[in-house]
């Protein structure tokens, strides 16, 4: 699973002269913190392992908080038709967002005065015209960092690029923003992009707004923050091993990783080079309901964004029905073979497995095949280039490691990387797979697979070792929906199971994270909703149903 | 371009013992021409430098005659309503069939019983059920030998694999016969499937039949000599680097490079290993008309065989519009900066750009970009992995290698190979250059390229290093139709140009082929046609407007 890795990138005395350029970021995050939006010092906690997610609640004034508590599909709506202003809506989202950033450290970049503005523009176009600019129109919406935004820093969390002014929209967030949405915040990501945590040398650690003590997640790991606690409609995160998934599985909240190529991946700034085509990034939304995943990915789409990158596949965003549950025909995967889920996860298991044949679902048992040697190969993907890209992106400001990349960075052959030969071969066995997972499904007579999106519900930071539950279906590129069970880690019912003997080292420590039960009190428990490839859109409206079904 | 290659793969101890193997290979083609299909050994030139193409004609009874130049979508309706019966459809076509193999070399395994029991099978169930088995009932087609052949032999011209039987269906052929599709003829490739050329080991040149003295272009090499010959309906090839379309330009006939992932490569053999995904290989048809294309593309997609490999993007075959003239905006590609086009095709272009203008189509001229160093970086992709699949393929025979082999492995960095990191670059620029591409298209206001499908018109055989003009789109993965002006080389119009300079040792070499004009007497002079990524349906209904416009 872990390969070799030499750590020769930092360098104490060249990092040094970017201690002022952080400083000086950071002060700018701070300064965003505008006055009116403030939280009052006493609302801000400092103990940790506390659930924050209602705090705005004390905030807001009624017709704020409905604004927060009503969905993306509906707000759209209730602006189009002048009940409500794009300014009303974007003042309620200003209030949770900052909330939301002080109570976990979400955000990056804050940038609320322009959102107000960009919110006053709209309401007079449609004063003026009556129409709305597109089917966004006034909806608040937030951006994992590492999306280029014109005329402002984009770094993806690596030091070196602190001071990158991008001059071009990445493609996907130009098409929210002519679709009408609200920019007025950007999330916080880990160094390297490549953790399922959060931490990273220029803003630190996201808290998860469960329990503060817990990681969001990662490696959009303050968008699942941010959407948990309602400071925006829905935010644009990237996923090429669980990175949508994870925070939204960690948070409560919707995520989808959509098929590869479908939403464009043009200008987006990573701190190496990309990993080539054997397993590909994908930009996808966090959300708080299929609906407005639904919403974001048809605004998306309908805005045609193959016209102008010819990388990605012309597929509409087609609609299709919400399924009854009569219909739909369901496999659960309990445990992938490599590492088996800790109590809280097999709990959420359970109670949807019963849920759903209460409710009249076909339910199956998946089982697993293959996860180990695609996590490897998914691994070896990663780090095909030797690390290079990344270790030249760290190298050029000297920045420490943080412990996880330090993991990410072994993943496969680590430092040594691949030959194109030894990529291809590794690409024709994720082929066969594929083609075999397919068959599967269809032999059992199954549209979709339930699973866990990670061993365990959120941990303590920067801990997690393995992807599997995720990076599985990203070497596949199946598409996946994440959506909340409702159900929270209780120390209760979740008592860890210290008679397992784990298959390997790797099940032993990963398995042993859920060691003291209380220390998780209140983490989301939630699952992942896999369908079949390019079948993006089934998968989203099956992941409604199952939601309906499932959650308490 | 050419980067270094070892030659150390002949073992002539090793080979020795595979000569038996070739022998007795050839000794059953030999067989596979009945008799009664037979051509009389009068019609069997021996002298080359002939066009035979209207040789079946002089042993085709007039409805026979009448069989093989009723295209096959008029085909398909005369049989579902009973005019015509799948066996006297198939007669005809194992006539000519056998005919065309006999004066061109184009088959590498006949079974003209099987054809036969197959269409009376068709006829019986049309008989007793008043219906077809599918939109291809009754059709002869012809497949390139590479395509797994369940329970025959596919050895993808490499001597290694002559005993390979393969025990599944390659799926696009398997898609095909559920459609009502008689199969009774492979046919021919090149060693390595890397030449546009037609040598190998087993079987040998094939001959072009506008003229016996040139080759027939490769790697579909059998299939474009078979397809002209009026031996099949259409026919199965598959292309890299222009595959498909050079014979179907050598040979006069329209070819479509479909773009990447439409139709299935599952089950497909061939010497080496396959080459990752930075260029992919596609399988696509070649046929007499653009309403031949457009059936086999339908019948092919209209099966969804996306649900049996999900490897491939589930794009169904769209019903679009055949565009009229004035709707019609075309670049013209004259020259693509690295080889000038020879006299006739220049004249050819101009031909084409006259009538197109004078139908009232768009022309505006295409800047060409890039070219160079997408060949090289195309190159540098099909060698990838060093040569190592290739050279293995070939050492388990020892056999020689073909002149053209030895170009092919020497492209790019030749043995050398590539890392990940290496190749992970190149398709970083490729990607570049797809976006470029697209935009020059948007900002010209064309949907079509028009350029030659390469330097000349066929050549002799063993001759051609530059695959450029088609190569090029086959790594920017944009879709292609080429189609016959209807012109053929002639020596008193196409007089070769000896004062031009050429701009590169290897235009000197490319461009210097086309030396003594009355070598290349009568043949066909061809176009390429090419469109947006994914939108093949318009490409084709395109090509089928310029086709009426431009041919003679």
């Amino acid at each position: 699973m872990f390969g070799p890795f030499t750590n020769n990138t930092e360098n104490k005395e060249l990092y040094a002269t970017f201690i002022p350029k952080i400083e000086a970021y950071r002060a700018k995050l701070q300064a965003g913190i505008l006055e009116e939006y403030k939280l009052a010092d006493n609302l801000i906690l400092q103990e940790t392992g506390v659930d924050v997610t209602s705090i705005p609640e004390k905030v807001l004034t009624k017709e704020e908080l409905e604004i927060v508590n009503t969905p993306g599909y509906e707000l759209v709506k209730q602006i189009a038709s002048g009940e409500l202003t794009a300014v009303e809506v974007f003042k309620a989202y200003a209030k949770t967002a900052t909330a939301a950033h002080q109570l976990t450290n979400c955000a990056m970049e804050l940038f609320l005065d322009e959102g107000l503005k960009r919110a006053e523009e709209l309401d007079a176009y449609y004063k003026k015209t009556g129409q709305t600019v597109g089917p966004l129109h006034g909806l608040p919406v937030s951006l994992k960092e590492h999306y280029n935004y014109k005329g402002k820093v984009t770094h993806g969390a690596c030091v070196s690029k602190i001071e990158n002014v991008t001059e071009n929209w990445c493609l996907t967030v130009e098409v929210l923003l002519e679709a009408g949405a609200v920019f007025y915040i950007r999330t916080t990501e880990p160094q390297t992009l490549m953790h399922l945590c959060s931490n990273n040398n220029i803003t630190g650690l996201c808290r998860n707004p469960s329990n503060t003590a817990l990681t969001t997640g990662g490696s959009s790991s303050g968008e699942g923050a941010l959407v948990a606690m309602r400071g925006s409609v829905f935010g644009l995160g990237s996923d090429i091993g669980g990175s949508i998934r994870c925070p939204a599985a960690f948070c409560g909240v919707f995520g989808l990783r959509p098929t590869q190529k479908r939403l464009s991946m043009k200008n987006v700034t990573i701190c190496g080079t990309g990993v080539g085509e054997a397993v590909v990034c994908v930009l996808g939304p966090l959300a708080r309901s299929a609906q407005d995943i639904d919403l974001f990915m048809k605004a998306s789409l309908d805005a045609k964004p193959w016209q102008r990158d010819a990388t990605i596949v012309p597929l509409p965003w087609r609609d299709v029905p919400v399924p009854a549950a009569k219909d739909l025909r369901v496999a659960i995967m309990y445990d992938d073979g490599v590492v088996k889920p800790t109590p809280p996860i097999i709990r959420g298991l359970k109670h949807a497995a019963e849920r759903l044949k209460a409710a009249g679902v076909k339910v199956v048992e998946w089982d697993p095949f293959g996860v180990l040697e695609l996590a490897e190969i998914c691994g070896s993907f990663y780090n095909a280039d030797g690390n290079k890209g990344q270790k030249d992106g760290l190298a050029a400001s000297g920045e420490p490691l943080c412990e996880l990349s330090k993991i990410a960075l072994s993943f496969g052959c680590g430092d040594e990387g691949l030959s194109a030969a030894e990529e291809h071969i590794g690409q024709g066995i994720r082929d066969k797979y594929r083609i075999e997972y397919q068959d599967k499904m269809v032999e059992l007579g199954v549209d979709f697979i339930l699973s866990p999106t990670y061993v365990s519900v959120a941990t303590k930071p920067e801990k997690i070792h393995y992807w599997g539950y995720t990076s599985l279906w990203n070497v596949l590129d199946f598409p996946n929906v994440v959506f909340p069970t409702g159900l929270k880690c209780d120390p209760a019912l979740d008592v860890p199971d210290r008679s397992y003997k784990p298959r390997s080292e790797l099940e032993a420590y990963e398995y042993g994270l859920y060691d003291n039960a209380e220390d998780f009190k209140g983490a989301p428990i939630s699952l992942q909703l896999t369908g079949r490839r390019w079948l993006d859109e089934e998968v989203v409206k099956a992941a409604q149903t199952v939601h309906e079904i499932v959650a308490v």
